[in-house]
């Protein structure tokens, strides 16, 4: 009764308001959403998801659809983790990471949302239930932001009644970074919690020189200041600065985690359910983080990681992404004294709402 | 004149002539070929490709297709490395490896096919120039044949002039492993090359005990023991046996080598054009070979390999792959005394016969 019985999945290419760019992704002017439905023979029905800045997602559709599905039918949906590690293997060849973590995300967030479902509990407490209320920030991709748009933005945040707040670097000119962190902490004033993130753009000696000019500005973490394959230049660079470093979106299995944790001294892990496996995935990710004494964040997606990071004892600091993914959903993302509330729907928390979704349907199954 | 202006992208499935097994990938009963024709003004037609065991294709026509065609027409084909690494960052935020280089390497080795056949040169000379044999190995997908068919295929290997063999392990009782190493060894005699691989299907202290248990039989490498991702757990296994270790078909960017070769303590490098990023990726993994002194060998397409390591001085041994890929084109790889002989073909030297392969096309642009 349990077994999986029909799955749909379907592809939607989701304008941006307005053209956002960082300092190695280039131009965003949407995203791409996919998502995959199960329907189990008991009548369950569980939504996943994932999401790219937009690319690759005819791939991740064509991965979901013409590969996941035919192995998924007929198995019991109540097997998350063996149905997650058979994947993981099935495709190993084509896999470790990449687009293969972001089709396998879909389908565990799924089988998660059936979990919750048939037990009739809201995802927070059934991956933990520690909290109600999680530590935010706002997050904008706003490099190429004039300096006067990018305090513009980020006064509408505060105004929205966040308490932390995060802005891209990666200017050609460094010292114009340095010029807006001091711009923006000369706004915010000395209570703001306030990150920078780089997106992977800079040398070890650019990281360095450019960490040290803005260590006057109280800055929580400095994200992705190199690429994320590059665990010993982190430790590099965590060594000769007294920012705390941050990645984790860029990591898509376990084992680049466990690496980046053991080889990078970080100070904050970023794991995005969206790419890392789904919320096995991103638990998995949170209990090495717990066993190592470190925070787990989270990246993009924050209409599902807000009950995540609820979910757990060691939650740090819950990215609200440029991606307005909870815009499309029952639910926005609401706000409380600085604070993001855990929806207490029963499931994921992720309804998504077709009447706003359905004009961008590009391809469906 | 050399601008890029029309690309073809087809997919097909080739079934293989029985099922073959190995510890980790189950049942392989076809391969997929991908393949990308890409046109220049000037009247040049370069063809690349990639391939799998079976899984993903679709996907990879989809990151063909779908978004580097677009991408691609237009820009010039001689600016092959400015070309890969634009690949790479576009789409960096769903690859880094997985199938995103399966989808590259098939752009690139288009590009190298062009690049050799505008300057009327063979690739084994284009990409370097050392030799034109290069030592090779049969390798059979075999764990699941009976001990006897094992030995009849291994005799086959030989009484085909092959000095070299390689089999795979990871049996449920690592004895009848043993035993049939043993067997493969009493009947090859002394003097013929042995390998084994075990696709990364043991854990650390099952990899010792094997190695240990079979170091009497004069074992060349001991392939993949255990996950490629366990960079530091390859050191404890190196530590611990006499047999040098190989890897290389699962990593995927020139970062995961990098690791592999400061932390694994590797014997023998088996970069795979077909996953490695192509021609420009393999080379980078030969070049970090020799710098580290090591040899760099090859995993799959030995149709396209046997140029690549004749065009190196540190070329080890040339895998000759259980997919017959090579039998699909117009010039199947030659032995010579044990030898691989280079095709003197101009271009990458691999010429797919289209009678042979059309009955298999499944997808095209
Ligand atoms: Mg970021
Ligand atoms: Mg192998």
């Amino acid at each position: 009764m349990t077994k999986i019985e029909a799955i749909n999945v379907e592809y939607y290419q989701v304008p941006l308001a307005e053209v956002l760019s960082d300092a190695k992704h280039g131009d965003h002017t949407h995203f791409e959403l996919i998502l995959m439905r199960i329907r189990t023979a008991d009548g369950f029905e569980g939504v996943g998801y994932t999401y790219t800045g937009g690319k690759g997602g005819r791939a991740i559709f064509s991965l979901l659809n013409d590969e996941m599905k035919p192995l998924l039918i007929g198995q019991d949906s109540t097997e998350i983790y063996r149905i997650w590690d058979q994947l993981q293997w099935h495709f190993h060849y084509v896999g470790r990471g990449g687009l293969l973590s972001f089709a396998i995300s879909a389908v565990d967030i799924a089988l998660w949302d059936i979990k919750c479902k048939r037990i009739n509990q809201p995802l927070w407490k059934v991956a933990g239930g520690v909290s109600q209320r999680v530590n935010c920030y706002a997050g904008g991709i706003d490099l190429n932001f004039s300096e006067q748009k990018l305090l513009d933005n980020i006064q509408g945040y505060i105004d929205r009644g966040f308490q932390a707040v995060k802005i891209k670097v990666g200017k050609t000119d460094y010292k114009e970074d340095v010029r807006r962190v001091e711009a923006v902490r000369n706004l915010i004033g000395p209570d703001v919690t306030f990150m920078v993130d780089a997106n992977y753009s800079l040398t070890h000696e650019q990281a360095i020189r450019f960490s040290r000019a803005i260590e006057h500005c109280d800055i929580k973490w400095f994200e992705e200041p190199t690429i994320p394959d590059d665990y010993l230049g982190y430790a590099k660079i965590s060594d000769a600065t007294n920012i705390p470093l941050a990645m984790g979106e860029n990591l898509h299995t376990i084992h680049e985690f466990t690496y980046a944790i053991a080889q990078s001294k970080l100070g904050f892990l970023q794991p995005d359910a969206s790419n890392i496996g789904g919320i096995t995935g991103w638990l998995q990710v949170a209990q090495l983080a717990y066993a190592n004494n470190l925070p787990v964040c989270s990246h993009g997606m924050h209409e599902l990681h807000v009950s995540l990071l609820a979910s757990q004892p060691n939650a740090g600091y819950l990215e609200v992404h440029s991606f307005p993914i909870d815009q499309y959903t029952t639910r926005p993302l609401q706000i409380e004294n600085g604070k993001a509330c855990v929806p207490d729907l029963i499931g994921t928390g992720v309804e998504f709402d077709q009447t706003l979704l359905n004009p961008y349907l590009i391809l469906q199954s």
